[in-house]
């Protein structure tokens, strides 16, 4: 695939973890060192890494850190630090699963350990953070590849970002479509800006222009008279948590799209790895949804924010209903018209 | 009606055109004095002064200015110049139909008059402007009015802005919500921050504070998770023009607010003055949408503009087809359901 793969959203380098500050981008291309759980932690919180395969990855290496900084402290303590920060870490981001999936899957190695926090447990850790990185990076090209036998030709619109620096790999939604262009099935992409982060328009936007994917942006606003006026053949997004039942929580704005493509007949897909689905969630309704705060929408204003009180609602993901969604692309297949019997069928395959 | 009745968006203050300069609210309230058409013209496109009703309003004394203008030429060449800058104030931006309606009534009075731009001339045309603004304080109260009788308790959504700053009155469907709110009806007013321009936060943010309505600003992308969310009594827009058929412009994310409210089944109303019925467009499709430069839209990224091509689609208006529309509010009454046979009716009683 014609590749973003030099950028690298998040590494562990010479026993360093490493991410790409998402929130100076495009601007600047700053990589920061995270030598602290606490580091990590104002880092998933500030968006410095975002997106919910990438925070899962940060998220694995950041119990790496903790483990490390238990390893110095007295060994009375050791196991209730490192428990606190793994918690830490989970809390860091409440809407996407994949943060507390990674963290999940490498507490097993703790527990598995003999609390002693030595040398081995450390290279334990690092060495799953590793393969959960891997992992993606390997589900992502299933995924592309899946996605994209089910496209038709035509334009694709997406939002938010769901690429390189979303992910481990070539990215969710964003490794469908790149697949889709290289296969000449999609003439052109069309990018949701994504307010009030702007991801659509600092971040896609430079991963498309990388990748010399032929792009528009447009205002979130425009999706809809974009679906009258150009042949849209997809909308695709990917996912921060998907219920039992297949509902998708992502980022705010989703919800509006899979509304609009379906008044407009378009087929709405979510591609997303088998980490981001919560089968203890039964419906979207029981997914917590982050509400962030109101300086992210004002901060349009610039230097100048009003001297009024101004006040903002500001939730940062909202669900899309199941019936809403045309397909879920996971890196296990397709999951068309996906329901509760659907989903529990393909975790049923999934040998653990 | 509690009133933002001291803005005023437009004025002819001793023998002047003054204009509240709307790019640099809220942060500053300054006033321009428009001593020529051109600067007019530049103002129009530059959105100092914007909303269709006070374009039509501003552009109205724009003839005066232009008239003036001409009493100071040689006298073979004041028609040509009068009708050339008459044209040029109805090209200062294409979709919202109520400058050229405006323009088309101030030019009767100089076709009746002897053509030689005499201070007759300039008093009746002054007289005429003057006129234009007090109908549009006169229909945006009526319109309120009408409105409101519509309203069933509950949260108010609305998109741009409608209100002192887009009107020469209480404004169109910002009248009938303050009016809501007067009676009791309307709990809480949700205000789109209307990308690309942010008139929404900009704005209405401003004027409600000013009338001290509850509100709350969102960014467009939340529309659909509020109306699922919120219980939304209604979404309440504007419109730049209204074509025979009943199919309204109007700024961009209006016909996404109209895809959302049917399938939430939320109403939909459009609140605007009969002069921003086109009845020479048969549909929305003969409606002219103005794109505008992608710098409106980049201008987030402030000083950062990345240093790729970020090519932008920026349509400043959209079309809601009528079939989306519960009802028109004008100064003549409701129009529910509106198709043309409603509209010809509606239009038929007025006495001209």
């Amino acid at each position: 695939m014609k590749s973003n793969s030099q950028i690298q959203a998040v590494g562990w380098i010479e026993n360093r973890l490493v991410l790409l500050d998402q929130t100076v981008l495009p601007s600047q291309e700053r990589y920061l060192e995270i030598n602290t759980t606490d580091g990590l932690i104002e880092a998933i919180k500030n968006l410095v890494v975002r997106g919910a395969p990438a925070i899962g990855i940060a998220g694995a290496f950041g119990v790496v850190l903790a483990a490390i900084e238990a390893q110095q402290l007295d060994s009375t303590i050791r196991r209730i630090y490192f428990e606190r920060k793994l918690e830490a870490i989970e809390m860091a981001r409440p809407t996407a699963v994949n943060l507390s999936w990674a963290v999940n899957r490498m507490r097993t190695f703790y527990e598995a350990s003999d609390g002693s926090f030595d040398s081995h447990l450390i290279e334990t850790l690092i060495k799953e953070a590793k393969k959960i990185h891997q992992e993606d990076i390997n589900s992502n090209l299933k995924m592309a590849s899946f996605g994209e036998s089910l496209l038709n030709p035509g334009a694709i619109l997406t939002i938010c970002n769901t690429g390189s620096l979303a992910t481990g790999g070539v990215g969710t939604a964003f490794g469908m479509l790149a697949s889709g262009y290289e296969n000449g099935k999609v003439t052109m992409v069309f990018a949701c800006e994504t307010r009030p982060i702007l991801q659509g328009i600092r971040l896609t936007a430079w991963e498309l222009n990388r990748c010399q994917i032929p792009y528009r942006v447009i205002c979130d606003s425009m999706a809809g008279t974009l679906m009258v006026r150009e042949k849209i053949a997809a909308v695709i997004t990917g996912a921060d948590r998907i219920s039992a039942n297949g509902d998708v929580a992502n980022k705010i704005g989703t919800y509006s799209l899979a509304v609009l493509a379906k008044a407009h007949s378009i087929p709405f897909y979510v591609v997303a790895p088998t980490s981001s689905f919560d089968l203890n969630s039964e419906s979207g309704a029981q997914i917590p949804i982050e509400e962030r705060h109101s300086s992210e929408v004002l901060s349009v204003l610039g230097e100048n924010v009003p001297d009024f009180d101004l006040p903002v609602w500001n939730p940062a993901f909202d669900v899309t209903p199941s019936h809403l969604v045309s397909a879920i692309i996971c890196e296990r297949g397709v999951i068309k018209s996906p329901n509760q019997e659907r989903i529990k069928e393909l975790f049923r395959s999934i040998t653990l």
